[in-house]
């Protein structure tokens, strides 16, 4: 198994990671569990739609919600760093055979939407309506306090094949597993903006989402937020954690919003901006490198996720063994 | 079920816990952990016995770790007001049936000895040897920092009779689960020194010491014990948490020494001073009364303990339904 | 200068302290302050009255404020055993030839109110309206999440005196300061309830109130209420700290409230209860005792306290020497 | 005052701030503060130099210590991208007037030195010694838990002419002052690797460095420090803090080495990552924009700095106002 190279240049300068609109099938009960649990800002509102930004952002929105019939997933949104940029990716996956459209997307200007080859939604943009500073705004912070959108997590058929497609327009790897008989990549998480990921890909029957993350100040806020929860009504919202993990080094707490879409609370991970940063390996034998303190997640963290909109997934190409199992 | 009274005079005016003796059968691993690990100032030491005390005390120990052939737990020991409450003590135990003696016990002056009904060895002591004030050497801190030893916990044949008995000597009750259908203590939490606890009682074979707690500044403290023991040989060593309990509102850890015996790390109970406070009764069926956030416990946390010294466990009198297994 | 015995029987028996009343001139404005910013629970409130609690109280009032001309504050509230405390306590004030009187206290049972021999305003009780406990329902925690209230400090003319007469009642003391030339208290605190103190005193012109302190979680909670009131209008009202106090060892913080009324922010000290613990004295030449990190307090925070309805202040027996100054 | 462009091309791809080398009068002194007191991890030490790296990076150094006559301070060190970036590197300087040579330097491959418009020494390489990770070897945490260095700030005695200067090499602006009647620049904060700043300019006597950062993990890490500072003969090198800074949002404290050096104890700032972020715009009248909370810094902190080597400082084009004294 060869590792990407990580210092080429891209094809496309990718900032971050962006937003990702979800439907959810109760508006009002989502509300109140991104608003008056998490500790979003809301942005705007309609009676189908709110758009939620974190506390330190000054883009229009991290996190979309719009009602439907169904909870479903849709585009993972990226930046990219200017206009020019939009065009040299639509040339890219053009030139990959991959579908490109240019959509209209309120709150930000040109928008491009592609798929990538495992069929993941994606879309990218290089500006979104900037709003206010409220980042020393004190009062307006609550629940968890979110400060920023931090990384997506997607169950990949072929965790390979995400990682060569990935890396192949910027994304370096930061930690990874592999088999280790085939050696053969069986998660991996993947950068931009100088964390440990900006996306993570983890072997499994997909595409499908399995998580979006928000980084959020210290621990403390973690263990405010399962007090809030577990007095309020949200204890079965709950899935896996406090804990830390050992992949990332991060604090990190699993939680569900009502319809089932699972949010990770997250701080505490590391710098990753040197072009040589040295991709650290786990192996799959070891369970440190899921929580670093040893307990086991819940066998719904490891089967459940969000189906991305008209995506049907697949199996994935390998198969756990009893070692990694599920 | 009628509650104790929980305001009336006490036959001797106990202050607090204060310390236990454990056996143990590597010294020099149990050092390791206890010192190194955990955080707790060496005393005094031989090459067969170690005595502790934790950052805020003045005592001389509050942990004695003694070489033996096999792991178990001695006397556990109180501190009361006055010499005369030592004489008090023995005439009450006496007039109860109990046996007593006076033991000499190093840096203790006139120690009494008793069991309680069940069988439980207890050591009441009012002047220990006093040792300068450590809690403003920064540069000592390590591990968890401790601060005090915060409370006992045991399992308990007949919860109702050790509510009887330490509710006679004094201690008040702050929070308690009954069975539902006939009435009766299935586990009780009991103080003297203001706190949600220095004693507690669950339904299960014994007497056996479920665990010796200590008290620390922040959960940041236990985080980062979780961190040094998962990454420095100890991870087989975290049992249960970290949580919040939601008897006591406590933020726990639960850990386990090289032979096993079970330390609580603690923090952010509440003031139970007043005479008047009321006990907290919680429901068996209640998930949340163990851990607020709802995660279970482990089997090995219910089943479990370290056998007191010469006292064989037996069956609890009242017998586990499905619901509150075990 | 002999200390108190610290160990004796005390005429009577206090409990802790309980609470105070404040004369303020806004009520509206002391209720955004005391509710909005500090996070204390309204229990009661009427046109002209509010009554507070902090999250972990099951009494009625730790503070009532009271609309008024003038900014005073009234009796020191403190909680005794047993309705025969307060007639050992009448006892024992009409016999030192302080003033007595039964008063009628709203949500509390009978009332005993006195003065200390400097003319402080004291009032006992054994009983106050209890109220269901709120510690878990997190929902209601704001603001700097204040758990209980911990201690009055004020004012005395003549610490000497104030230690004999709190000595007396069975106050033990756990710090203090003296003049190194004359050997004579300069600064005391003393305790009930098992931590450094439920009441101070400093040489200063007095008697007056100079703060009410309460008891929060962790100094993160005083790090969120420094930024809560400093972009909310109230940055002017921050006096001192945040620091740790070398005497008590506490993580402080010290605010005003919209009448001047001086409040501490306050966590981690240690716990005091043993009979035999000894009191720790520290050299007034010494600049750690105040702030254990080296920073000066401002001058308001020596010369600016609250008067006592009806009791006009004096200087103070001993002078301030430039080393000690004010 | 015109604003730089922030997001044209640069001239070469400037990675992140890097180290710094220092001299100190007396090594092992400086290496009691660096290594026992902050907590840094020795990479490499000598009888004459020592290498130190934070917990989280995995380049052989960020601060070196050399044993000298006069403590001054040596290049600031950046990283670019690749090699071919020195290249661009030298032609830019070369072109901009800028004197240029190629240094060895232990433990960096090819070393371009130069100096910027007003001397401050500068270096720049792409590839340094990389050293195994050690950020989850929690048993090597000491004193404030360093995790990665985070910035450089200097006096300078013209900003707008530093701003145009770091501009043109890439650096982005993310907060600044400026003078209301001229509107000129005060002082700015500017960043490459997504934080708020990698380096910083404020009107002053300079060039001289003002301070070298370090980034920790929570407040209450800072909080440690200076428990552990002020009870191990290091109070006097307390200067500054705890605090928030208006600017940059930052929970901060300044501490002095032995010879004077100021190093930032640093954290939570908010990412700026985007290329269209907007820089923020402070009044220099309004206090808060130095303490969030209102605390005044001490006078030794505007105007005490180190000496570049072979510098001479010179006063800045605009003088202060006593609004703005120092």
């Amino acid at each position: 198994m060869a590792l990407p190279a990580n210092i080429g240049p891209a094809p496309f300068n990718i900032v971050r990671l962006s937003h990702v609109v979800l439907t959810v099938t109760d508006l009002q009960a989502s509300r109140a569990f991104y608003v008056d649990v998490l500790g979003l800002q809301v942005t705007e509102e309609t009676g189908t739609r709110i758009s939620l930004r974190a506390m330190e952002e000054r883009g229009h929105h991290c996190i979309v919600l719009e009602q439907g019939d169904i909870a479903v997933a849709h585009e993972l949104g990226f930046k990219v760093h200017g206009e020019d940029d939009l065009d040299r990716a639509k040339a890219y996956f053009d030139q990959r055979g991959l579908p490109t459209e240019w959509a209209e997307v309120p709150h930000q200007a040109r928008t491009l939407r592609t798929r990538d080859p495992q069929g993941i939604p994606l879309e990218f943009y290089a500006r979104m309506d900037r709003l206010p500073p409220i980042h020393q705004k004190y009062a307006l912070y609550r629940g968890v306090k979110p400060l920023r959108i931090d990384h997506f997590n997607c169950f990949s058929p072929d965790v390979g094949e995400a990682v060569e497609f990935y890396s192949s327009i910027g994304f370096r790897l930061t930690e990874y597993t592999a088999t280790e008989d085939t050696d053969e990549f069986w998660a991996a998480w993947m950068h931009r903006k100088g964390g440990v990921h900006d996306i993570a890909f983890t072997n499994g029957a997909g595409p499908r989402l399995h998580h979006v993350a928000f980084w959020v100040p210290t621990p403390l806020n973690i263990i405010d937020l399962l007090d809030l929860m577990s007095t309020t009504g949200y204890v079965a919202n709950i899935e896996r954690g406090p804990g830390r993990h050992g992949i990332s080094n991060a604090f990190f707490l699993y939680i569900r919003d009502p319809d089932g879409h699972r949010i990770e609370i997250y701080c505490s991970d590391y710098q990753t901006i040197d072009p040589d940063h040295e991709p650290i390996r786990w192996d799959l034998k070891d369970p440190q490198r899921q929580t670093l303190w040893g307990a086991p997640a819940p066998r719904s963290w490891f089967e459940e996720g969000s189906v991305f909109a008209g995506v049907t997934p697949r199996l994935p190409r390998l198969k756990a063994t009893p070692i990694i199992a599920p």
